[in-house]
């Protein structure tokens, strides 16, 4: 398979081996793809051709038929940028992408995009494009490829052998975010890890001996990895080293390339130009004549590449039936455990847990809803075995760390995975565990999910079932100050799309917030929950938590009488508006409190139901919330008021810093009764 | 200095050699202070006293009665939960913190918060207790010694030559942070930085080696640090260490510590339990009595240990004296950077940059509000000194490289900083030099913030002069796709208290938002910028663009008569209504058009100009952004309108993506009419 010098000029197409025609298919359809779009990354996709050939031609078990048979192995572009490259060989091996969309590659619509997106295209096994995102999700996917195959194999089913590849950049490997990721998969031991480092020594502003010169192998080493050097070139050697890579079942393994950017291109080639911006027409034209391709086709693909490249159809679809087989024999040798992958596959559950939930009395006060989490959780993870987790070292802390469950390490099948002081990680680990069919849940304190942000938004992109457990959620934290209460973190995950924030008033809200995360399938839910103690709302009296099912809810309304005024709360600054109901009642003032626990649910509400809870015509509204006050004029309007935290917090003991800050009972009265004097004027 | 064996039991008082005393003295101090907190972690300081010790009292040059003088050591506990040790050393060394604020531990504003606190307490040289943070910040610290040395030190009159000390945990090394700042400390061979690093291999879920096995040594080496190991009670060891890090120039050095956490306590001594929470009345008792410390006493300082730590004061004195004669002396002889640094030290500035500021005329456009940036920061950078930045690998594209300024490489004196693919130690690094009195500048895409978000938090609860450049500001960026347009970090930032947020919507306001992110000295600013080129405003037809200054400002009002509708805009979406403006007004409908720049920079003018600007009796308002809606019905109330997004981008060239997503003008005027049809119902 040896190819000749670099760049040189060979002869014609048809004195070429087939493998060079096929990666040169590879390449030059991205270079096509980028000059058609105006716009993209060919650097890649030509520097990487060889790569992706060897591993997508001799090693990728995939069923391009079946792009979701669950044992297929994985591959992740983790350089996104690079998305034409994964799309030039999904379009090749006879993925249902075909030619026409490539050549709409970066239009409205298309299934091209600039970076491969999930769901979108087939065969994408993951959103990527921020570095380091795909380097650690693959972590996730392979923790969850190593539960799965602890529970579901059997002597004689192996029902999850597959590996996990993928190709990553050196922007890749210098975001912190993957030697997070790095650390926690060689001391895991996640033999199933194949990933390739393009070694090309260009970055954006020049080469990476601008600020990237530590010893790649030594790190990777350090962290306990199997670590290879290759020409990214030479076919046979690559081969070889995956053959190693794939042997090597104790460490996760990086194969390091040396690879060029933008290879073939006779004045880009080695230089930060062919990175992310088209060719140019001239260059097209002068790469194809230097890679011997023809010059006047555009999206050329010989009749000899599709067809050796759609063989991995054909290929695919054996190890598919063959395992089809296997696990028709497993269903009836173990139909409970076919059931249950089955249920998971399709990513449900026995609805037994919903049976006899925690319910809390009053009488169980104080607690705090950190706590009521952890006894609920305690609860139904042994009924859900998709349900895995865990915490940045802080498990003891946010109540989400269950001994009965055991610890994944060197036994696989604990389900408490300890993330070490590593919150990003965590949050890409979530994902690769959501993208493999389980229900990650977990978390740390709301002031650290600052750190894992960007894996959050992937989650929510990507539309995973993940429950973020995020306690400490206020000052409420107290002594340890400002560095650790958290004040704008609410609105922020709030303003994230498509991810639902509900934060309990109490351990029976929580039970219902549970409730609500485990049923919203279409992306991840965030629990908000205290560090500190509070009361348990009484039910008899007040409304019954259930209504938290709507996002918010009418907790309490005058004994006769409209309201004058609206005390809208959330999570522990529910009870301030409850007392200061209780207070007004008493003087004669007629109040509504509302529970808002999760805006999101509460806004995709009928507009009725919303107006029912809100009176429009009730312009007194009071909102009363630890955090910023960023969005809550949404609900209190520009007549309203808000009692929120504008400013960092300080180190007291909480009930000082809530008195302080304004969350008392006392001031709530004073300013709902200022409001109503303003309304009156 | 030698000491008897781990937690054995010795002799009385009088029989211990003066540095135990003293070193037992700070392990009690924090031991009765987090006891009388009923909070706090008293399991660090108890460990790490010995280390401590040795370095404050040997090495560290600093005056405890000029915690300002230029030249001193900086010490940074980046693990700063351990504060009491700080606090501790601080009183002991004869600091501005009394007795009875060490007794006021972790109160309503005492000066001892929970984690240590710049500003509020003196001899502070950072807010620590985010782990990573100080020990990525100290990376900027000794980049600004380099620099500032490079400049203002002559031979024969060194005027830099400080260490950068710090204490940092497991914690701090296992966040993705550190090891982005290793890497950088290693590469720009930053070997002022001398780190301890407490291996105590606890952590708060259990011992580290449930997570945290890499080779810490082979992994700092990897980043070409200098490490040593020693004992962390072992005096002489530790002293002979130091020594040696101090000696190795070129090369950032760690010292692995063997610790045991909450060292001396009889029952919690290497157990998480000594972590986070007082050792208990019980074993307060033990513990003393271990250590041969009078168990009645509390708070107690032998005299002889406050005599040996006071002469810190005296032996402070000494060197800044010397210093202060050596600076006289240059000032002579170099009266223009004597000069130029008191300035400096002062945080200001020759006033000569606002002189000519650029100014752009319509036929300049198209251009984007990043390329204005870059032509504003060339004019400026080169006239004030103080500036120094850099981008996490997209300098080019964020027009933040400056050839003229040079690198900062091997030559110390190049100003713009290469960051790699790193965008959170680029903050933690703007951190350091804003804390060593530089302004630093810089950036990446706007979508990247999310990987510095809590260094930029840091900054703003510090109130340090930081200009972030964020480019790429919303789904202008086209067709890289929904990974890479900024939805919800617009009101993400703008949700973090004390940062300035100014989003400027041509090149001229692009002028005005530089000159008010360096006239902001009271914390940092980000100005928000746009990929896509723009057109320049006639400021002829309409105001002019300093009425920035004041966050939002008329732009266009109709020729005659009162506003039927005021719409709001910010950066690009001001364009489109403006456009919309003039369509309203051919049809005769008089519309008012506001840029609405920086909210916090609005809402702190007086109510008469945000009454003025914004008038209470006009209910028609639409506001235009192309982020996240939340948040701006504070402007608009709840009958006004918002078009903003309410989900994730796509992937397509942008003129489409604003048009598809409702930015355009046609839809601004429809959406303004139905406002006004709804009014008139």
């Amino acid at each position: 398979m040896g190819k000749g010098g670099l760049g040189s000029r060979r002869g014609g197409i048809g004195a070429r081996s087939l493998d060079e025609l096929c990666i040169n298919t590879i390449r030059m359809l991205s270079v096509d793809a980028v000059e058609k779009a105006n716009s993209g990354h060919p650097g890649l996709p030509m520097e990487a051709a060889d790569l992706a050939y060897v591993l997508w031609n001799k090693f990728l078990r995939h069923n391009p038929s079946n792009p979701c048979w669950p044992n297929r192995d994985r591959f992740i572009l983790s350089a996104g940028h690079g998305s034409m490259l994964l799309y030039g060989l999904l379009y090749l091996t006879g993925y249902d992408l075909p030619l026409r969309e490539i050549k709409r590659f970066r239009q409205w619509k298309s299934l091209t995009p600039g970076h491969p997106e999930y769901v979108l295209t087939s065969g994408v096994e993951m959103t990527t494009g921020l570095l380091g995102q795909g380097f650690a999700t693959g972590v996730g996917m392979a923790i969850a490829a190593e539960y799965l195959a602890h529970y579901f194999s059997r002597p004689d089913f192996n029902l999850l052998d597959h590996n996990i590849y993928g190709i990553v950049s050196d922007g890749d490997l210098m975001e912190g975010l993957s030697y997070e990721a790095a650390s926690l998969a060689g001391h895991f031991n996640l033999g199933r890890i194949i990933y390739i480092y393009l070694d090309n020594r260009i970055s954006i502003d020049g080469p990476t001996a601008l600020t990237f010169t530590e010893d790649i192998r030594r790190r990777f080493e350090a962290q306990n990895w199997h670590v290879q050097n290759v020409d990214g070139y030479q076919l046979e050697d690559i081969a070889r080293a995956v053959e190693q890579a794939k042997e090597e079942r104790k460490k996760p393994s990086l194969i390091i390339a040396r690879t060029h950017i933008g290879y073939g291109s006779p004045n880009k080639q080695d230089s930060a130009d062919a990175h992310g911006a088209p060719l140019g027409k001239e260059e097209v034209r002068l790469t194809k004549k230097n890679l011997g391709w023809p010059e006047d086709k555009c999206f050329y693909v010989p009749r000899a590449v599709l067809r050796q490249l759609r063989r991995s159809k054909k290929r695919g679809e054996r190890p598919e039936a063959e395992w089809n087989s296997v696990f028709e024999r497993y269903s009836k040798e173990y139909p409970d455990m076919a059931q249950l992958w089955e249920q998971m596959m399709k990513g449900s559950f026995p609805d037994t847990w919903k049976d006899a939930l925690p319910e809390f009395l009053p009488a169980d006060s104080p607690m705090s809803t950190r706590y009521a989490s952890g006894e609920v959780l305690s609860f139904i993870a042994p009924k859900i075995f998709s349900l895995i987790g865990g915490s940045a070292d802080l498990g003891t802390s946010i109540k989400t760390y269950i001994p009965s469950l055991g610890d994944f390490d060197k036994d696989r099948g604990g389900r408490n995975i300890h993330f070490g002081v590593r919150e990003h990680v965590m949050g890409a680990i979530f994902n690769g565990l959501a993208l493999s069919k389980l229900i990650p849940f977990g978390g740390t304190f709301l002031i650290f999910s600052d750190y894992m942000k960007p894996a959050i938004r992937m989650a929510a992109m990507m539309g995973l079932r993940v429950i973020y457990v995020f306690s400490h959620d206020s000052i409420g934290v107290g002594e340890d100050g400002p560095t650790h209460q958290p004040v704008e973190q609410l609105v922020d995950l709030r303003s994230i799309p498509n991810l639902t924030v509900i934060r309990p008033a109490d351990a029976n809200e929580t039970v219902h917030a549970w409730r609500m995360a485990l049923e919203n399938a279409a992306g991840p839910t965030a629990l908000i929950l205290t560090r500190q103690r509070l009361p348990i709302i009484d039910r008899k009296r007040y409304a019954e938590a259930r209504g938290l099912g709507r996002g918010g809810y009418i907790v309490a309304d005058p004994e006769e009488g409209p309201p004058e005024i609206v005390i809208i709360g959330t999570g522990s600054e529910l009870h301030p508006a409850l007392d200061a109901h209780e207070a007004l009642k008493a003087e004669g003032i007629r109040s509504r409190v509302v529970s808002l626990a999760s805006w999101e649910i509460f806004m995709s509400q009928s507009k009725a139901y919303r107006d029912h809870v809100l009176p429009p015509r009730i312009k007194a509204r009071l909102a009363i919330e630890a955090g910023s006050p960023l969005g809550w004029r949404s609900f209190v309007g520009l007549e309203g008021e808000i009692i929120s935290m504008e400013s960092f917090g300080h180190s007291a003991p909480q009930d000082v810093l809530f008195e302080k800050f304004g969350f008392s009972t006392g001031n709530v009265v004073t300013k709902a009764k200022e409001l109503l004097d303003k309304q009156d004027k």
